[in-house]
């Protein structure tokens, strides 16, 4: 009987732990990881030859929206950038094609001028690997992003640069 | 009196024009452009260095459901796959990514077993620059993508190969 509960017991504790792991934790700053960003639309691609990583930044709503019409310096309030990388890899079927291999991370820029004012009105956030564990020790770590992304500040502190599309048709 | 008429008849024939000018032409297969395929969701990138390009391919919903649970030899009847193709470019503040700069075409597979069935089940269709002018100058243009897709028959005739992703947290 008492094996009995035991094994109950350890089912149980099993389960919470499956249900847990679909849960991620905050970043350090407090940001949670934005909802269903995997299927948010593109805003650019690219590939770092310094650090052998392919990259894709998707936004959400209101970022696509501001890149499509070209309205990004600023970009506007509530505005997200996901960017989402990758190791390069050869794909086996066309070795001149680069392609992205194993998931490194997606980092996040959040736009709120009032709540982010100290670094450029970005809340910047940062998720590692596949099962997402955030990155930083403590809510120093924003400072790291913000330092690397100060070159770009007279582009609203955001290297990305929308990619060049075809206007949606009316048909 | 005359002079206004023609002015008239002009200024309607310029509005018609520029009416004109956000239809897209049907591919020289029939194939129709798909609405809004440039906020669909992503699937994989790459940065093809044998043609200096780099490459976003993004999927309507069929697919996009397809690759990320994996099912996608053979993608599922009705997925699209949208090949979106840049030349590449230096991004001016990291001159060590490559990112997209001249829009190249949009490309497009649109599996139909039975309407595609000469063509291992796939509609090709691509559209040229920024005005997406339909590519080929008759229907046997696909005999051409179809010839450079053999290599990939076993992969039910794709190259791409979905990009690893997080599963969407339930939070």
């Amino acid at each position: 009987m008492k094996n009995i509960l035991i094994i109950i017991l350890l089912s149980f504790s099993l389960l919470a732990n499956a249900s847990d792991k679909e849960q991620v934790s905050p970043a350090p700053n407090n940001i949670k990881l934005p909802k269903g960003y995997q299927d948010w639309a593109m805003i650019s691609s690219s590939h770092r030859i310094d650090n052998h990583s392919l990259r894709v930044i998707l936004g959400n709503n209101i970022a696509v929206s501001a890149a499509r019409k070209g309205k990004t310096n600023p970009w506007p309030e509530g505005a997200i950038l996901a960017k989402m990388v990758w190791k390069e890899g050869e794909l086996e079927s066309w070795n001149k094609a680069i392609v992205p291999e194993k998931f490194v991370h997606a980092e996040f820029m959040i736009k709120n001028s009032k709540k982010y004012e100290k670094t450029g009105g970005w809340g910047f956030a940062r998720w590692v690997g596949l099962d997402q564990k955030p990155y930083g020790n403590d809510e120093n770590f924003v400072q790291e992003c913000f330092g690397c992304h100060t070159p770009v500040k007279d582009n609203d502190w955001v290297y990305t640069i929308p990619s060049k599309l075809p206007m949606p048709t009316k048909h």
